[in-house]
């Protein structure tokens, strides 16, 4: 049951797809208090309540004992004690005495203390009195989530060749280096569905520019990559370069589509290209012209994009650079003190992303202007709205694939996510893992991390690990930034090891699609905790780096450096099975409860449900090479194991299709039956 | 068996204080090459090997996987991926086919590549030729610290009170501030020994002065708060201010006591005060004057003190300094492109702690002028040692507490260390739990990290473990940064609770102060990973987050937040005691192996051995005011248990009397027997 709360007249979002009634009273659950600028919700946190939810955030995924904002943040240094990531989801899970969810749609900044000031107190403070509020009911953690997700719609859904592995790096700066790439995956039979463009291949950076002299001939580079199988997904950023003959900045300032500061004229902001103006996204015009321009790319064959800097990062406020340096100018000669100096250094550093700058420039929306940090979190979202929307009109019958760095609910329907810059640390690898179950509560099923980490110096051995764990995650890149230790996998010792992994992960794509899939039609999670799956086991709650992937699978990753083995928790008896490539493993039937188990560096642990099945194909160096005809099914038959396998064209959007839909049985005897469309051989392998 | 190999003609470090015969030829296990500008040394690992040692540093217990400098560096911000801390402690033990210990005396930087570029790899580069090599072989990894540490010399001791807890905070500001700690800390019961004096205290950041407005009678606090049994302890920073009249200036000048450049100019930085000259703490004349000068707070009845900013941290250089202004004036005006704009930003960012700023000034020394970068990791040891020895001459017969930030192997006879500014992150306590052992490898037994975390906000719960985690470490004091959430007990919800491990603490002094003693006074570690106790287990090796105490006890702190219990792991057959409070514990003998065991957050685990004893004192809310008359002795006897007591008055040094020593014997039937100078009265508490 899903109540509804309308607090004076909130911004229109569109976060939402179903239409509420809205109720007239106080809300349950929440004390409301009323402050001069805002609102202030409370509820009274016994100390063993949980608190789930809160999509993209930091720390655990039980979210008690910090501070957090939503407040999209360009926060690439993103540690225990960041408040604000790249994304804003207003959605969280009480569990306990009193268990019922609660989303805040709001587009500004709303503060969630959850026992951070009072250990005993979750306070959630909206900056506006313009809101609605929803409280939801339901028999289990997992039916609050798919009310919820009922009411938000659909996820996005990739094309299947986005399944594969993928190869990014800020540093590809043309067609030289992008065969390279290819080719050493290839040669060394290193399975790849994608290598990323990152901001070189443009122009000056210029959205919707190809660089002439570095890709002398983009289409052809496209095609000859796809004929290896290879898609070609290049990075959209949000601001449009300010240079007189772009077409982008002349239409834009021509048509008026670019935000205004206070006196009417664009604002100025610098990013990648310099000097640029941002499009006024929250408007459908704007969005309709924006979006448009992706045909650019597709007519060149480009199938995928990601959108980047779209919070939006700003470097610095065109205004507020001219401030600093008029400053310093006259410290220069002048004997600086100590407090000076660091003044000096703070306002440099503080250049960039100061969401003072937020305050200086407009949108232009249905209800009149709207001043930018009012809707901030809207931004990005409606830029990849934009994207995905065009998408719709531009190649209707056809899966684009789409993600974002900055996202508010709403903008799952529309694209993906990856989790933004990270580090090469053990840490954010943990971090990948304990964010994947609370961004499936939002909506967003179609994301990862950057593997191996964006920024700073990877290992072998952190890269290795991190691919055992992001094996079942849908997005699954290897990407970093330019000024770092190369980590193509090529740049390693255990190229062979690595290999075994990708394999494996080709040879899971049959499940993880299928599981997916299943999960964005029936508005569920693909990735869930273990209390969302096993509610009657208390201690499920305390594990919080184990996950369970879809219907028959538990992952227990190694976030540790010179870890060979780790602790699990069974929440019943399982089949774990240790891969060490896609044909070489060993099973053992674990009982319930705790144990220690060993995995070296090259050894990957998968825990089997029982009566449940894992589908095993034989890979591929692509997926579209992956053959499904004869597949193994992997059970532990207990009293009899069975599956719900979707799979279907991987392309198209005929997704209610029964036909995409098939069964296969298995008994107790090792004999299978199947029902489905087409026909199939099962290898069973019987645990 | 120490083998000892000379490169060149090496700087004298002081770091050993034992005569070794050189070697002749090359050293045993390591290869050798040189190249133009440096040594080097490598070591092929097998995959199976450990390296332990490294003192202060990131990471794990086990080295391995990263690469480390040793250049002492002001990192606040350090974190994974951090190569350099504030000290540098050059001593490596390599665990496996072959075992031994490497120590590299060499004063400038040194790279320790731990199979970072090549996972089988050790890498050891120092940048010069001129080095002493120490090669240690000994049966186990603990003698061979025994041996490295008769090398470099006995540890420093300090006064019994510096075991206490201690209450610092950069921010407090005046005599009322202080007071206000005491009194909120004495009307709470809540044991105290010491409230530390940062940089506000002194009058504009001035070295050996007081600020006279805000502590108008320094003199009658110290008493005041010394009749509460509480110890004022102030900061003493490098750096000394330029400021003609007052005296510590005038005197360098005119004495030449300050480091020079290389026009024989004094060197300008700026840190605290603003501009400084460093003190040229290589020449033992400058020694000795600045060790005098601690006399005025000596004389004061100050009886502590730490060193701070002595790697030497440096803001900005000054010559640097007129260059960013000028180069910024003249960015003024101009249309900055994104290139110019981060080259801009990146040099304001580079002023603070710039290495190439090192190469900018010299030192006089017994083989002349030598320039700071050869010799920078030897600055803050020889400040300590000023100290250090200074305190011989002026206090010949009374311990005074004396610890530093930076540090150099050499160090440890003359004081302990803080493990620097830290974060109020998990992961930090967590680091603080690693470093431990590896700084009792090197000598530095006196150590502790600032708990609760010193800059960054901290949480009530992050305190309340930290404490529990820090109960055995020898300098167990919580220290938070100004703009920081303000973490004294008093400021949170259950001081009850946190007044509850202070008396755990204040119990367990006399075990952790006879432990400290016998490990100091043998070259033994106090701290030790269990795979120095247990070398027959091989699974002790993966253990990263359990620590040896002493001669009886494991400790296996819960570091992950909201959790309510821990995977731990037994070497042997032991009791674990789970304490709420001094007098509230339940204890069960659990055998070796793993375990998931429950330590609520107001409880703390600690695991006796067989046969082991725990001495547990009736506390005190000082040090001083400690019993050991009549004392509980808890034992898990299976054979019959012994312990051997260290005790002495705490602040003379008559470390080698027998009489300090006494010994306690308990029957499998609870009977006990005691051989000691005093009378004792036990109370077994027979597990």
């Amino acid at each position: 049951m899903i109540r509804k709360y309308t607090y004076g007249h909130p911004f229109l979002t569109d976060a939402v797809v179903r239409k509420i009634q809205e109720e007239t009273g106080k809300p349950v659950y929440l004390e409301e208090t009323e402050e001069t600028d805002q609102l202030l919700f409370t509820y009274r946190m016994k100390e063993t309540d949980l608190v789930y939810g809160l999509g993209e955030s930091v720390r655990g995924i039980n979210k008690r004992g910090w501070i957090y904002e939503s407040y999209c943040t360009d926060e690439s240094h993103h540690h225990e004690n960041t408040s604000a990531l790249y994304a804003a989801h207003n959605f969280l899970i009480i569990k306990g005495a009193q268990t019922f969810g609660i989303f805040i749609d709001y587009p500004g900044k709303v503060t969630f203390d959850i026992g951070y000031t009072y250990m005993d107190q979750l306070q959630i403070i909206v900056e506006d009195k313009n809101l609605d509020l929803y409280v939801i009911e339901a028999q289990s953690l997992r039916e609050i989530v798919r009310e919820f997700r009922e009411l938000i719609g659909r996820s996005y859904i990739p094309p299947k060749w986005a399944f594969g592995y993928q190869q990014s790096r800020w540093g590809y700066k043309n067609e030289t280096d992008i065969r390279k790439i290819a080719a050493e995956h290839r040669e060394n039979h290193l399975p790849l569905d994608s290598i990323y463009l990152d901001i070189d291949y443009m122009e000056r950076y210029k959205d919707f520019t190809i660089d002439k002299e570095r890709f002398q001939d983009f289409s052809s580079l496209v095609k000859e990559m796809k004929e290896q199988h290879i898609h070609l997904v290049p990075i959209i950023d949000a601001g449009v370069k300010i240079e007189p003959g772009y077409f982008m900045y002349e239409e834009g300032v021509k048509n008026g589509y670019f935000c205004k500061d206070a006196n009417g004229e664009e604002f100025v902001a610098g990013v990648w290209p310099g000097k640029v103006h941002f499009p006024d996204f929250l408007s459908s015009e704007v969005r309709q012209w924006f979006g448009n321009q992706y045909a650019i790319l597709l007519d060149m064959g480009i199938e995928g994009f990601w959108n980047d800097m779209n919070e939006p990062a700003i470097f610095y406020a065109q205004d507020r650079l001219e401030q600093v340096l008029e400053k310093a100018g006259r410290f220069q000669g002048e004997n600086l003190d100590i407090d000076k100096f660091f003044g000096f250094q703070s306002m440099v550093g503080n250049l960039c992303n100061n969401r003072e700058d937020h305050k200086k420039f407009y949108h232009e929306t249905e209800i009149g202007k709207v001043r930018h940090d009012k809707i901030h979190n809207l931004y990005g979202y409606n830029m990849t709205r934009a994207a995905g929307a065009a998408f719709d009109r531009l190649r209707p019958d056809k899966r684009i694939l789409m993600f974002s760095r900055s996202s508010y609910i709403g903008m799952h329907r529309y694209g993906g996510i990856w989790t933004g810059d990270n580090k090469s640390w053990w840490q954010h690898m943990l971090l990948n893992l304990k964010m994947m179950p609370s961004l499936n509560m939002v909506g967003i099923l179609y994301t990862g991390a950057d593997i191996g980490g964006f920024s700073q110096n990877t290992t072998e051995d952190l890269l290795m690990r991190w691919i055992q764990a992001a094996m079942f995650f849908p997005l699954m890149r290897n990407h970093s930034e330019m000024h770092s230790r190369e980590q193509e996998i090529c740049r390693f010792m255990h190229v062979k090891e690595f290999r075994n992994f990708l394999e494996i992960r080709y040879g899971m794509i049959p499940y993880i699609y299928s599981e997916y899939m299943k999960a964005a039609l029936s508005n569920d999670m693909y990735v869930q905790p273990l209390a969302f799956v096993y509610p009657e086991d208390k201690f499920v709650q305390q594990v919080e780096d184990q996950l369970m992937v879809g219907e028959s699978l538990m992952i227990a990753p190694i976030c540790e450096q010179n870890a060979t083995g780790r602790y699990v928790y069974l929440p019943e008896e399982m089949a774990m099975i240790r891969f060490r490539s896609l044909h070489d493993y060993d099973v053992e039937i674990l009982f319930k409860g705790h144990h220690y188990v060993q995995a070296g560096l090259y050894e990957m642990l998968v825990f089997l449900r029982p009566d449940k099945i894992l589908l095993l194909g034989e890979g591929g160096e692509a997926v579209q090479e992956i053959k499904t005809e004869k597949i193994k099914a992997i059970a532990y038959v207990k009293e009899g194991a069975s599956y719900n396998w979707y799979d279907d064209d991987g392309e198209s959007k005929d997704y209610e299709n029964p036909e995409n839909y098939s069964r296969l049985t298995v008994d107790i005897d090792g004999s299978w039956a199947y029902q489905g469309k087409e026909l199939k051989t099962f290898v069973i392998e019987k645990l």
